[in-house]
Order: structure tokens, then C-alpha cells, then sequence
């Protein structure tokens, strides 16, 4: 047991959106021998409820502007509904899951955004500090940790935290703490797509060479861009490997049949 | 640290609604320096939000019927608002404190209250197992569990389930435990009034011989019967003491100068 890498999975909101799909998402990770971490986030469970309060969505560059009905909002769906909710589900599958946010053992610290060129993003933290030894005992312990994307900034205010960054931050720490962890980013698509036309067209392997090279042929672009430059700097970080593919494929994962992009350090 | 007493604190509804004597409150939990277990409610939070929702709120001889937008409401408000804010509060006043319902951990399984004469409460669970060494395990570590008033079925259902159960469930499972454990619940008089229009009346200590007494006389009726009932019962069942008081008053607990009921087991 210890000696299985530490897997540090990532779920989308396409997978907590639809039932079917987490159910078996949830059978799945519940069955992996490793010790494992799970980080979700809200899917589109917060923006319903913020238009059954009637709140208006605040958008800047595609980003969710966080005032504090929308605070309230994120901490109700991701820390309650869906957390509790899958560590429910996860329990009923023989998993010992412990659902968590930042604030939770002081788990996540993280610092409100300062205000740039007169953005104010609101009550959004950015990570500051990851408490690995704690993280690191419950794991000891034998349970399984799941994340909200939420964080605290040590003085009582919960703060949202992209949950991509929250994983690969979490993952990069106990990587540190541990000496090993790898991360899984599962999304809607089955890896990094070759022919973005051709959902088949898994790249299985991509170091920064390679990288550079689809970036400047376009073949990468827009959304995936700071997914995998988040991947990037994981591995730079000291994660060991990082791979993306679709929570469908879970279930092989380590296995020859599994479908994926890993992404791997310069050689 | 070992040789102090375990104290599981319930907190009421009136506390959670008033932020300043909520922050008074965390502060004075906080700073006691036993082990400790904190158990709430929700307070308003989950009327309001069902109502900002405009879900119909339906009550059977006062207790409330949770459907399942209610549950969904419940789990948002006291496992996500309440609790988080709760635990990031603690957290900034040096208190390791961990958010939690039933289901994390399998803490606390209940089971779906039965239909009966017709009327059916819909998800309430009736507490089957406290996970007794897993709650003392967090409690060694050194964290204090904050319970959110949520249990689980063990097929993935999350339940509603009084705040009040949950305390004193917990109280006699750690008791069993441990070889001790006191249960305090704050609420919204000093103690149990030997003079309903006298609220410095408090009576300081109660055995069953006087509670029989008290209830004959009709001192003690209508909400406290439940609640000094289930007192009892917790001393019945292996729980040191039971205090009833006033938030404010916890700053002094153990101290001569607090004022409060203590239930105390029978002569």
C-alpha cells in the first residue's frame, strides 16, 4: 500500500453534472488501490442556484467575479451540496472519504486577489500556502481527502480557488512532503486531441519540446493552453507525471487499454 | 492535555444568527483548553434560503418534513454556509478546527425514519452507529471535529438529523470510548429557570428525583421536556454531565463564577 504513488485526481463539472457519469466516476476512484486525493468543483450546480436567488453573474475575461451572495453561493454548492454529496456516494462504496476545504486543519491558505488595473475579482484567493503534513496523516490514516475549490486567508474569510490550481498545488506539495504524487486531470475530452475534429486523436505523450512545437503549429490553443502550461509547471514543481483524459477512462488507468495524455519533463 | 475532560459543546440556532455573539462564542470555544467536539445547527440560514428559493415549508406536530429540495437546502446551509464559516472562524483564532457531517469519515450512520401512522418525515435519519474511534482518532491528533447536523445511510443518502441527537449520541459513543465525555448545550436562557419570568432563577443542579418534581409542579414543560429528557438520558448512558446555559457563559465555564444547570445523575 505505501508503496503505490499517490494519485492526486481532479474531477469537471461535466462529471458532477451528470448523475450517471459521477456515479460511475465515483465507482471507479473509490476502486483504485493507491492512496488518492480527489478535488472537485461545482459544476453547474452554483450558477443554477445563483439564478434561482436571482443573482447576476459578474464576468471579467472569463473569469467569475466573486462578491459575497456569489461567496456564499460557491461555499453552499461546492463545500455542501456537491462535497457532501460525493463523500456520501464514496462512502457507500467502501471509500473512508473526509470531505475538506482549505479552511478545514488549516489545509489551504491562500491571499484575496489584490485589485489590478481596477479588476477586483473579489473574495478569490490565491494559494499561498499547502499544510502537506496534514494532508499527508490523513492520507496515513487510510482516508481520502476530497477538495472543494475552496480556500481561507487565516484571518476567518473563505475565499474561492480554482480547482485546477488547487490540485496541482495540493499535488506539488505532497510530491515535496511525500517524495512522490502524480496528478489526473480528468475532462471532458479524451486527452490532448492531435485533429481537435478526431475525438480519437489522443497525443499519448507530450514533453516541452513537443509542446513548443504544437503551440506554435496551432495545434493547441485557447482553453487547453493553461491547462497544460498548469501541467508544465507541476511537473517543473516536482510531480512526478501528470495526465489528462476522460473520467470514463479512470477505470484502466495503469492499464494497456488506457486512454490518455501523459504529460512528461523535458528529457 | 490527556487528563482533561472531553467536551462535547452544542451550539443553537439563536447563536448562528447573531454574528457578533457567534464570533464572542468562537472565540471563548476556542480558547478552552480541552479536548473538544463542536456540534450546530443551522439557525435560520435554511428557512431563509428555502424561502429565497420558494420552496413551501412543511411541519408535522413542529417538526419540519424534509423533502428533497429541503435536504439539498439543509446540506447547502448547515454542512456548507454554517459550518465552513464556522471552521474558518476557528481556524483564525488558532483552533484546528475540521468541518464534518456523518458521512464524512462514516461517522455518524442513521437510518431513514419509517412511515408511520401515515406520516412520513422524508429524509430524517434516526442515528444507528457513532464511529466513536475514528472521532477519537481526529481528537488525538489534536483537531476539534465540528459537526454539521447531517448523517448518512451508508447506500450514498445523506439525512437530516436533530442537532441535539447528534450531541448526545456523540457524547455517550465518546464516553464509551474514552471513559468520559461532559455534554454542554448552550441555548437561549442561563440555565433551566425555577421562574419562567425570572431569568435569573437558574436552578444549578437537577437529579431525576427533582426533575420528577419539577415536571409534577410544571416548572419544566413544553420545549425543555425533550430537551432535559434527552439529558437524562445521556447520563443514563454513561455521559459524565450535562450542562444547559447560555453561550455567553461558556468564557466561564469550569470557573465559580458560571451560571448554568448541571444535570446530575441520580443519588
Amino acid at each position: 500500500m505505501a508503496s503505490l504513488p499517490l494519485l492526486v485526481v481532479k474531477i469537471g463539472g461535466n462529471v458532477i453534472d451528470a448523475p450517471p457519469l459521477l456515479a460511475q466516476f465515483l465507482t471507479d476512484f473509490a476502486a483504485l488501490p493507491n492512496p488518492k486525493v480527489l478535488v472537485h468543483g461545482g459544476g453547474k450546480l452554483a450558477t443554477r442556484l445563483a439564478e434561482q436567488l436571482g443573482l447576476e453573474v459578474k464576468m471579467h475575461n472569463g473569469r467569475r467575479i466573486t462578491d459575497r451572495d456569489t461567496l456564499d453561493v460557491a461555499v453552499m454548492t461546492y463545500a455542501g451540496l456537491a462535497n457532501k454529496n460525493m463523500v456520501a456516494g464514496l462512502q457507500a462504496r467502501g471509500c473512508a472519504a473526509l470531505g475538506l476545504t482549505g479552511a478545514d486543519l488549516d489545509l489551504i491558505r491562500s491571499e484575496r486577489r489584490p485589485v489590478k488595473d481596477g479588476i477586483d475579482y473579489g473574495f478569490v484567493g490565491d494559494v499561498r500556502h499547502v499544510h502537506a503534513p496534514a494532508l499527508a496523516g490523513l492520507l496515513a490514516s487510510g482516508c481520502t481527502p476530497v477538495l472543494a475549490p475552496l480556500t481561507h486567508d487565516g484571518t476567518g474569510q473563505l475565499l474561492n480557488t480554482n480547482a485546477d490550481t488547487i490540485a496541482s498545488e495540493v499535488a506539488v506539495a505532497l510530491a515535496a512532503h511525500l517524495g512522490q504524487a502524480s496528478l489526473l486531470f480528468c475532462f471532458e475530452k479524451k486527452g490532448v486531441l492531435a485533429n481537435a475534429q478526431d475525438d480519437d486523436s489522443v497525443i499519448a505523450h507530450i514533453d516541452p519540446d513537443y509542446y513548443a512545437r504544437l503551440k506554435a503549429d496551432g495545434v493547441v490553443h485557447s482553453g487547453m493552453l493553461p491547462k497544460l502550461d498548469n501541467a508544465f509547471a507541476a511537473i517543473a514543481r516536482g510531480v512526478r507525471a501528470v495526465y489528462i483524459f476522460q473520467a470514463e477512462a479512470l477505470a484502466h488507468f495503469g492499464k494497456p487499454n488506457f486512454v490518455g495524455t501523459q504529460i512528461a519533463p523535458a528529457r
